[in-house]
């Protein structure tokens, strides 16, 4: 009631008046909600959305579910403030706020979540880094909390998803990397349970195998998705009595870990050893260029935003054609640091 | 009363008595009061905290607000994010949640500001991104809203603030520079209104002249704080009639865009120009390496926290000792890429 308070007291007439006024309700004279609309402009009144909440159940705030810690910090970090601005591009039009709800490694995304519901500040939720069981999809739906999840999940409750197209890109990997001769083949995942990790890994493997070829279980490197989780995959596969002579990266910045680890070890990539990962604003500075998959994480934003609130009673009749589930195609950036072929026998 | 009714069917007892039970009321037998703190926690039940924050003024929610856009992405983000490591360190400790409020480029901050505000949803906010002259700080003054600044600003209504030390990064880069032989020595600053850039580019000038030495107009570059601000910096030093030696760059990730645009020009920081910026992740993986100021941004994100509770009541007992205004130190980590020398006439 504070700010309406003061718009009475400023005005000098009655907090009903007011209220009435504001919320448009026929038993005001025109002259009064003049005064009123004026007054609120300029003081620069708004309803309180926390009282509003309660008794419309909007806050017209969207929930953006990130991690954040030591660990991941540097990876998705640029990756998420190009997504966020598509977002909001789309939440602009209506009046929405997009808050970043940051979850710390240190903590239970499952209690997280439940906190973030209960405190009912959110009308709708968008997650990423979804897991391979994800309990937090469940626990929406069950609530009717809309939701859309950036990223699949092996639970699946009808939610609408967009995730990365990461078949197309160990597929599109695997075939150029045994076309250029290469039969030891080293992929990466995530050091974490997240679901793209099995995702890319399962169909690195089958691409593989229909060149007859094997993913060897010591091939597959673990990491923490920042530039030291790239380092230290170079350093052990250097390790390894029979290096692999190509490898597939699949965070976006862990190649400049793992370009500098090979640099030191006297190696370079498109020489030694051939590399593919995922684009970054970064990976065109790299030397020699990183040969890369890419996307647009603006348009990912727009149509996340979109599917969200397709699945919102107050905004879906704009967006009747808004993705329900889709895969989001990478498109491949050549560079040079596949240049490495290994002679056909 | 979702939560609440949700528990009280499932022990099949009373609201009243569920909800006396949680809230510590004597009324209520020791062997209820168990059974419904043990079903609370088995359902993972959390008081709505929407309604308890209208009774009692409280979410436990801390918001950070920042600046998004596309012009803006790149530079903060690795920033922010290690920033937010340290402040959720020190919010653990007293179940707060941080959320990231995300104020797009197009819109006014001021505006966004005072929705936040109207909506309640946070018992104390961190600004940043901080003008010359901030009407967010009088109107958060007014308010009596707890709140802490990154950076500072002319507008001083006394509220506390830690900012990072340009004058001192701007003295020592000056001084090295001038004493290997530079003079001509260009600067940056960032192409908006935050008071970094006054405070840095008027500390360079002071330094400067202690030499006496100008600081001329045609060498202040401003630029958008990412790759591609650093390349256009790069590419209009080089137009120019008479190049400066030196240069220092103010952000963190332009350094990136100014390498390449050199390399491009078939130049090399440390042998053709001398170059000194601030660290970041990628700092190290430049070449020639960069010589840049470093801080640890998770201990500026403790502080940060721990200043802001010293601001809250509730909290602020527990930090006593907390900084109310603090200029954050920055080291010199030694690179390569200021090697070149003019040589002494």
């Amino acid at each position: 009631m504070k700010g309406i308070r003061r718009l009475a007291q400023h005005l000098d007439i009655s907090i009903g008046t007011v209220s009435r006024a504001l919320n448009g309700k026929p038993d005001v004279n025109e002259e009064t909600r003049k005064r009123v609309l004026q007054a609120a402009a300029d003081l620069g009144y708004v309803p309180n959305q926390s009282g509003r909440s309660l008794r419309q159940g909007t806050t017209n705030i969207i929930g953006f579910m990130m991690q954040t810690g030591t660990e991941i910090t540097g990876q998705g970090d640029i990756f998420f403030m190009s997504v966020f601005d598509g977002v909001q591009a789309v939440f602009a039009r209506h009046k929405l706020d997009l808050v970043a709800l940051l979850c710390s490694s240190q903590e239970d995304p499952n209690d997280y979540l439940r906190r973030v519901v209960a405190r009912g500040f959110a009308d709708g939720l968008i997650l990423s880094a979804t897991q391979r069981d994800d309990p937090r999809i469940e626990f929406l739906a069950e609530r009717n909390i809309p939701f859309v999840t950036l990223g699949r999940s092996l639970t699946d409750a009808g939610q609408p998803w967009l995730d990365l197209d990461f078949e197309g890109m160990a597929q599109a990997s695997i075939d150029r990397l045994v076309a250029r001769g290469h039969r030891r083949i080293a992929v990466t995942r995530p050091h974490d349970d997240v679901n793209l990790g099995y995702i890319f890994v399962d169909r690195c493997r089958r691409a593989l195998a229909e060149h007859g070829l094997p993913l060897e279980e010591d091939l597959i490197f673990r990491s923490t998705p920042n530039e030291a989780g790239g380092y230290q995959i170079a350093r052990d596969l250097l390790a390894l009595d029979e290096p692999p002579t190509a490898i597939v990266l699949i965070n976006e910045t862990i190649a400049i870990g793992f370009y500098q680890a090979l640099s030191e070890a006297g190696m370079k990539p498109g020489r030694d050893i051939a590399v593919i990962g995922r684009y970054s604003p970064h990976a065109h500075f790299l030397s020699p260029p990183l040969t890369c998959f890419r996307l647009s994480l603006r348009d990912l934003g727009i149509a996340l935003a979109e599917t969200l609130l397709s699945a919102m009673p107050a905004f879906k009749d704009h967006y009747p054609d808004a993705p329900a589930n889709m895969v989001w195609p990478m498109e491949l950036v050549e560079g040079e640091s596949d240049a490495f072929l290994i002679p056909q026998r």
